[in-house]
């Protein structure tokens, strides 16, 4: 975990609000979960490795003893060794989890809130989550998750949508070239039925299938042994997962979709799946998308478990970095929380990922944000606080950021040294005194002032550039023209 | 904890981003730190009641077993009672702690990264603070705190920045009147050893004295009794402390300051307060505040231990509720994560009292936030997505939003109904087809279309009107000005 200082808060934010922009646009309503979900609600989402992988938050107070003593009292692992003790420990101490993601809170609102909310409900959610994980380079224990998700429509043009979106916001950003890849879960199950598995090995069948980037043809089939999965038609799945091709090719597109209708069994789910997957093409071209930029690729898996439908990830078209954002249709998950199955589909950006590209790129900036004008009170006298506290008002009117100076009784010289090092841009010298800058003149106001009576020294700290006895008017023109 | 659901979150959104405006016109610059910060940093900060509400986060795996194993070998608790083991898992557990203010975030990251930092260093942070108090009505275990401090400096400038600044940001979000009340921390353990008390029962007078509002003079007598503290001086000391002014009353304040001279002992450290709170109202009554709203309230405690210096809450004029804002001087706090003592002053705003007193009075509203526009593809040929495909694309680029049907294949009657009751407030139909509002027509178009060329049909829903056959352009301009 990390503090993100202003400096590199920035650019973040700056993304942030470009990208709630967007999804607005698309009639997305924002939605805030609690840090904390009940410990049940967030284990057995995320496979075993997940599960290990969640903040667990300890009971508090009697409740805690409470449950320890239960244990104490039914199991005496108080005796017992230390292993016991720490499972033990583990189930009774802790109540509650710190999210491991933001679909599973999600799902968890659908089913409690349903009746309060529209249907379909199109919210996005931009927060952090936590993983007990290892910490690699630019990967965190806490990092930031936006996500868009649709729940309650079984329509591909929600799908569609939501990739839609995803470009229009990486186009937004001013992204380099990027690219769509799609698939379809229930395709993968397909092929997985088709070499020969059963139907609860299409999971492991996914998880292998994923790794042909990497460890290439030999690594997937070692892979596949040590999960007992059939290898003998490897070869032939090798050659259809390899046929990817951009949705926009209809003959090449005809193709791949006939190679796989003849290596599946074309039952009434799959016959679906590849309907789903034609109709989710169909709409994807029609709506504007810009040619060459959505691919079908038959290998492309995604790791977690709820996804049921079509799947999708976006690369760099240099793959450079992994990807950038993701996401899938999960039919399933949110009828977990309650009786009644309510279809959905979503996505998922990796915020820091897409701000490292972006600043790498130098499509935005860190900036240094700090104060635009320091004001240097000379008289010290009640009048001269007046007079600057005016001064400060009209400035931020203007929307210029400033300060009246902090280390009153210091040298000016030494205040400006100070503001320069603070990297403030301009300091305007108030009252009726000498300064650095010469003599500042006061003009007589009344309450109902007007800015121009108001005369200043100014002078600009990147090049000791500066104005005697102007107006606060003039000031303010020459800040803005400075920017 | 509760979901924000989009109803309840959008006024809030508004009013953080009116904040955040102000908060970035006075130079600060936003910060976030981790929601979990190391168990130690936590405690020790808050008082024994506050190290109770804190929510602790258990070590993973291994860590976990061998800091229980070390227990086991060093005290064997294995073979004791409930209560002990209780207290072992209690200690050797938990490794993290979420955090339960953002002061103590910032005092770490200012002593942990302070070279990095201008000095002084200004931020403001909102986020969510974690207690695991017992829930109030309005009072929940997880709430958003919006925090602005600069730390680096012991001018009272810095004090009068804030307390102007949240004067700012309450007149910005035009909040019904309200009154700032100012005291001194230093000042109230001054009374405290004039009273006869040792100085480290400071903290206890405080808390008695701030009960003075609630339970009045015979109840503080009890209070200050049950915790050892002198009573003989109370009655002189409630007249004192009865004497609140406004600072703008100069003779009133003059009396006052006068009173607190002949009661208190006058040494250095003495002297230095009230020179201080004169500097501090010298300022503020300078810096262009409304007259008659700081006040000098001499029984203004705030709760909190590690306040060092002046300290001011904000409350409605009409007291209907609790504090809205409060702050003060923390001059110690850094210290104790750094070697170096660095002054600090700071405050925090209750964001969801004032929301709720917004809405209340109307100030600010909920608001139905769902899409602008439904576009229902009347053709459902590839030649008509791709016609309202563009449609979207003029609509969102007119900062308009809007969604394709999800239900494709359901009845246009069905559809509308259904989109009234998601309270969208546009239906445009495209395509060329017939519909319930009459024949759609759709002129042919070239990629490098006009939006005047789109010819759509449009129904309100709100009352039913429509236009048939008009160009979007019109379309765009009805809708706008139907807002």
């Amino acid at each position: 975990m990390r503090d993100c200082l202003p400096e590199q808060l920035q650019p973040r934010l700056e993304v942030i609000e470009k990208m709630c922009r967007v999804f607005q646009l698309y009639g997305f309503q924002p939605l805030e979960t609690p840090a904390m979900e009940r410990l049940e609600i967030l284990t057995g989402k995320y496979g075993d490795e997940g599960d290990k992988l969640i903040y667990r938050v300890m009971k508090r107070g009697e409740e805690l003893k409470r449950s320890l003593g239960d244990i104490a009292d039914s199991c005496s692992p108080l005796g017992d060794d230390i292993n016991s003790l720490t499972k033990f420990v583990s189930k009774m101490a802790p109540d509650l989890g710190l999210r491991y993601d933001l679909t599973v809170s999600l799902a968890r609102v659908v089913a409690q809130h349903g009746n309060k909310l529209p249907k379909p409900f199109k919210r996005y959610q931009i927060a952090p989550v936590w993983r007990a994980d290892r910490p690699q380079r630019g990967r965190y224990r806490e990092f930031i998750q936006c996500d868009v998700d649709i729940a309650g429509t079984d329509s591909m043009v929600a799908d569609a949508e939501i990739i839609t979106l995803f470009i229009d916001v990486f186009n937004d950003l001013k992204l380099p070239a990027f690219e769509v890849l799609v698939n379809h879960r229930g395709l993968l199950k397909a092929l997985s039925t088709a070499c020969g598995n059963l139907p609860e090995k299409s999971n492991d069948f996914c998880t292998a299938l994923d790794k042909m980037d990497k460890i290439g043809m030999d690594g997937v089939v070692d892979e596949m042994s040590k999960r007992n999965l059939q290898t003998e038609k490897l070869s032939q799945l090798w050659e259809l997962t390899q046929q990817r091709c951009y949705i926009n090719q209809s003959e090449e597109l005809n193709a791949l979709f006939n190679s796989f209708s003849e290596f599946i069994d074309l039952d009434e789910s799959n016959e679906l799946f590849l309907k789903q997957m034609e109709e989710l093409f169909r709409l994807l071209n029609g709506l504007s998308i810009p040619r060459d930029i959505v691919m079908f690729d038959p290998s492309l898996a995604r790791g977690l478990d709820y996804y049921t439908g079509p799947v999708f990830e976006i690369f760099c078209r240099d793959r450079s970095i992994g990807s950038l954002a993701g996401g899938g249709r999960y039919d399933e998950l949110i009828g977990m929380f309650s009786k009644q199955s309510i279809p959905a589909v979503g996505a998922s950006l990796g915020l820091d990922r897409i701000v490292d590209i972006l600043l790498e790129q130098g499509i935005i900036e860190t900036k240094k944000t700090t104060v635009d004008v320091m004001v240097i009170d000379i008289d010290k006298s009640n009048d001269s606080i007046e007079y600057c506290g005016m001064i400060l008002k009209e400035l931020k009117k203007a929307g210029i950021s400033c300060e009246l100076n902090y280390d009153r009784d210091r040298q000016v010289g030494k205040q400006i040294k100070a503001a320069d090092k603070r990297k403030i841009s301009f300091i305007i010298f108030a009252g009726e005194g000498e300064t650095a800058t010469g003599i500042v003149r006061k003009r007589h106001f009344s309450k109902k002032f007007e800015p121009i009576d108001l005369y200043v020294n100014i002078k600009r700290l990147i090049d000791g550039d500066e104005r005697k006895n102007i107006t606060l008017s003039d000031c303010i023109r020459w800040i803005k023209e400075s920017r």
